[in-house]
């Protein structure tokens, strides 16, 4: 990292830098100088992962020469409507590849979805179904469209959009319109005409209907604001909390390098993943290559048409680098705090600054280590402190917190919030299903799911790794002293290593523990090969039925674990293109058409190891109108990797250092 | 609590005061004058529940005249060398009951086990085993008592003792004998008689032997040292963090009772449960009764005799209370801190004070919730403030934290963190066992779990409570459009009321969730029944037989989830009493014999749940020479019990009250 002329060049790994937008961008004009180019996504491609490793050795080995892979871009555009994925080399000005994908889609367009509420409110028939639901003087309609999940009833070839309907009360537009969703929705099509109109079924058995019925203004209520606007009485018992490093943070950046307490790691940023890792070591050792979120599900349970086609891809479909916030000091973050910028491109190709897209910064998370010596009474204790890695991202109604945390002793946890507001459907008064809840009068809180995919790309100890599942099982007894269990008391583990490509399953009543483990480096000290083990988030799978549009296109939440060999091109566990896909490409697909080749083959080889994790989300009342934090973790923790505690060294805790206060007695004022 | 006179005397969940203590051994002394008394506990017997109920009612009611119940002591005690149980009226001064309990045995007495430990080195034919390991020049041995788990080996009437041996390397007492476990071990008897000596076996099929070998010198190595008298290269690189509240905490303490952000509850602590919560309540409504870790179980994995003795039930056999650590000011605990100090007795009923055995802080825990409206781009966010209560034990080699956190939005959480150093046993250079990790040349770690149990005693909106075990499932999926589910997506939820007291499992799979509600109150909006639900932790049970002794003497290991009708003895799963227990009492034998009568239904009652949960510790080399914590976290979350967020008035959070600082450019300085 030391230097000038490396440091002047991006990094392989390095996000594209504006100049770079706009020369792809520019590149890709000039070899289509005559037709219209709508510029969708323009991000690095990263560079094949065989070159990539080849440099990192060479860079970590101190190579100040290491010969740095081709810089590419890569470019999603729809070419005279018929979108195409380019690859750009940078470094010689040229498009390597170019791909028609008729038939495909891009993910969601902004503009575009905003020209559908526009169209919705100019459309006559929609104006006339308004009127008939004769809402309350002032009310201000709002469209929210959503991509139309295949459900098989249109053909998918052309792009549809699914406008849902809510009013605010308010002239203020941060009145929360979820609290009042209308009982029409509308399916438009993409040269923005309003195909259908549907009534929204209320009852259990309903059907759609035609039949306009007006708006209940029973329903009409004041508690379903969360906008400070509206929600003036706010507690003052909450003291302030201030989070002071006085020498400054323990880590230490440049460009896209972090390095802190005996790790260090690369940040990487793209529209689609948002956050990503690389290169992660740990005194130098290499752990993982790449982590990433690859997918998020959230299919609704609700089962009356036209509610199945709401099911969203949220970064297929959305994108969690498109969506990221802005994080505000001392708001999202809190202490010393390093906020990373993101770049992506507008349509017309120019770079777009993603301002404040991921913060860094330290906590401290309790006690790291203890132990007492019971003879001495002396007692040592030190604190563990975190590195966070923190985004955030708003998906129309929802947010996400994707907040990835190192600690000293080696481990790395990756937790996802969810929080922001639950989307909803009309019932009326006095009607129940048993797929919601209801959080407001007349106002349904819809079943749904959450179902997120965590891409671990490992490298423990190099690229070639195994997945190992372990499980501890008693030791059989007869009840015979003799034998080998003569108590009934002992337990052994099994393991088994992972020969081919494979969707696994949790079972904690086994403890089952995968691992994954480098076979060719073994621990000189408890003679096993070295390893990290997943700590999973134990969560129900897709509730969708295999053969559903649902199961078909999310096959990735039909089980917890997968593993594949690495392929450059498998980032994404439900396929690249997943707005209105029907199943063809994703992490199922990969494995049935290698399933009986040497390539299928993932015993000492590039693996890759997928998570799938989530939360099966029936509402509670406490989620509305806003929801406090869901949280849900994952861990990957040394397993006979070191040679003992890699935290073993950290300072011990004293009050010199660590400056608390006491608090003396603290009576109620009452 | 504004009231002079009630102040004055203590509430009725107030833990004994000192001058309470002396009282309580005063009145037993009296009564028996003549005899030997040998005090092992004085603690608050808690007044009979229907009575407590009734003064909380009154208290939370404003009736400034309320009842107080009588105030009880609890006396465990040896007279004339017989275990009794004595409740001594302290407003009568008189022994309300005394229960002689032949057979049983008291919890661990330190001083017994020093006088075992003396007793061993003592011995001549110790001393000759010692001198056949031939140990180096400077070992000082070692001995480790622990209680003798029942094996079926000896009657269990009379106490017996294993010692267990190590060495140190260096004349400091801190150093880490654990690394140096010998291959002998002995039976104490009572009367502190050595009565068996044993050589360990090594490899997997080895039994017990009387050939003697000599200490392997090979073994001695360096790595297994955690204190700063032998770790004295530290990392520097952890910069100093200082939390600041320039305004004090928000929380107010009187006495016991807590008051903290719409939260109030009352700290308990005895010697055996340690901290204890009580009378838990939000915005006034009743939530828990009584919260409390009523055990730990931990067995160890290794079934080669004698090691099946090792099996500790740490809270009924040793005591969270007795081995609480004093917590110090910036190392336990940063921030703003309140401590809380406990009353425990000696064995002559002398108060015996036990400082700082409870922690209580705040801490910030990142985002709370945070809505953006991308219409106006108007982000809100709220960041979530914890009070944290923490306790933290020694158990000889192992520590234990535990942390009760309570949000904002109305859920609590419960985490346990074990840290300390493993419990190791000789083996042989280039030997292996399936039950253990080599952590060090000759040094295993054998594998064992740690069994915990959380006692909840609800009270939701009152005390008769019900279970309700709720799963999500796909609706049937036919194919047909015109059925029920069209598309195959839908899902519900199914309810089942849980009617008689029961053992009940964890599935994940089926997103089972365990509610307890009060039937009696409808949520108004939801128009479902309030409650609260457990977020368990997911871990397999006991791996030891149902028939072996552990599993007969720890039936709670045997169900994840259990619901039995509240009975005011009836505080701790494995019973009272669990030193050299024989399986007779706890929470299997209570349901068995209530099976058939009225008072095994749980439905409309006042229940109590037990969480049973732990771990599967099956050693890394990074647990060594002390182990990073390892977190096991439980949840209570409130579903369907307010009429929304608990948390919508949390002040929206600002950089001008969080004073956060940004980070600029922090280069790498290499």
């Amino acid at each position: 990292m030391g230097d000038a002329n490396i440091r002047g060049k991006p990094h392989p790994l390095d996000p594209l830098r504006p100049e770079e937008i706009s020369q792809a961008a520019g590149i890709v004009r000039e070899s289509n100088q005559s037709r219209d180019i709508f510029y969708r996504a323009i991000s690095l491609a990263e560079p094949p992962k065989i070159e990539l490793i080849k440099f990192l050795d060479s860079e970590h080995a101190g190579n100040r020469d290491a010969v740095h892979p081709a810089r590419q871009a890569r470019v999603q555009a729809y070419i005279a409507k018929t979108l195409h994925e380019m690859i750009v080399n940078l470094d010689t000005a040229t498009v390597a590849s170019n791909t028609p994908l008729p038939g495909r889609h891009s993910f969601i367009d902004t503009d575009f979805m905003a020209q559908v509420a526009a169209a919705c409110l100019a459309d006559e028939k929609i104006q006339r179904e308004i009127s008939a639901l004769k809402l309350p003087e002032g009310a201000t309609v709002v469209v929210e469209p959503w991509a139309y999940a295949t459900d098989g009833m249109r053909d998918m070839k052309d792009r549809w959009t699914m406008a849902w309907f809510y009013m605010r009360l308010s002239d203020n537009p941060d009145a929360n319109y979820y609290a009042y969703p209308l009982d029409i929705c509308a399916e438009v099509s993409n040269s923005l005409e309003v195909v259908k109109i549907y009534r929204l079924p209320s009852g259990e058995h309903d059907k759609l209907s035609d039949e306009g019925k007006e708006f209940d203004r029973r329903k009409i209520h004041p508690n379903s604001e969360y906008h400070p606007a509206f929600v003036q009485e706010r507690r003052t018992t909450t003291k302030p909390y201030h989070v002071f490093q006085p020498e400054g943070p323990s880590f230490s950046i440049d460009e896209n390098h972090i390095s802190w307490e005996k790790w260090t790691m690369r940040v990487g940023f793209n529209y689609r993943e948002g956050m990503t890792l690389h290169d992660i070591r740990f005194e130098g050792r290499s752990l993982f290559h790449r982590l990433s979120l690859a997918e998020m599900f959230v299919p609704y349970g609700d089962p009356r048409c036209p509610y199945p086609r709401k099911a969203a891809f949220d970064l297929g479909n959305d994108g969690a680098g498109i969506n990221a916030n802005n994080l505000k000091l001392g708001c999202d973050c809190l202490g010393h705090i390093k906020y990373f910028d993101g770049w992506l491109s507008t349509s017309s190709g120019e770079p777009l600054k993603m301002p404040n897209v991921i913060c860094c910064h330290e906590i401290d998370d309790g006690i790291l280590w203890k132990h007492t010596n019971f003879r001495t009474g002396n007692a040592v204790v030190t604190r563990s402190r975190l590195l966070v890695l923190q985004t955030i991202i708003t998906v129309s109604n929802y947010e996400y917190i994707f907040l990835f945390y190192f600690q000293q002793d080696g481990s790395i946890f990756y937790e996802v919030r969810a929080t922001g507001i639950m989307s909803t459907a009309p019932i009326d008064l006095d009607t129940k299903v048993p797929w919601g809840t209801i959080v407001a009068p007349g106002v349904l809180a819809p079943y749904h799911q959450h179902i997120f995919c965590l891409r671990i790309d490992p490298a423990i100890d190099g690229p070639r790794n195994s997945l190992v599942v372990e499980e501890s099982h008693p030791i059989p007894f007869t009840g015979d002293t003799d034998t080998y269990n003569p108590f009934g008391v002992g337990y052994t583990t099994t393991s088994k290593v992972i020969e081919k490509e494979a969707g696994l399953d949790l079972d904690f009543n086994t403890n089952r523990t995968f691992k994954i483990v480098n076979e060719k480096v073994t621990n000189s000290t408890t003679g096993t090969a070295v390893g990290f083990k997943l700590l999973p988030h134990y969560s129900q799978l897709l509730l969708a039925q295999p053969n559903s549009w649902h199961g078909k296109r999310a096959r990735y939440t039909s089980h917890a674990v997968w593993v594949t060999r690495h392929h450059d091109e498998e980032l994404f566990p439900a396929g690249r293109f997943t707005m209105q896909s029907t199943g063809e490409d994703g992490i199922g697909s990969w494995i049935e058409q290698r399933k009986d080749g040497d390539s299928s083959s993932v015993r000492n080889k590039d693996i890759v190891v997928w998570h799938t994790f989530g939360s099966t989300h029936n509402p509670r009342i406490e989620d509305w109108p806003v929801m406090p934090c869901e949280k849900m973790m994952i861990g990957l923790k040394p397993v006979n990797f070191f040679q003992g505690n890699p935290a073993l060294d950290v300072q011990i805790s004293t009050q010199e250092k660590n400056r608390s206060v006491l608090v003396h007695d603290a009576r109620c004022e009452s």
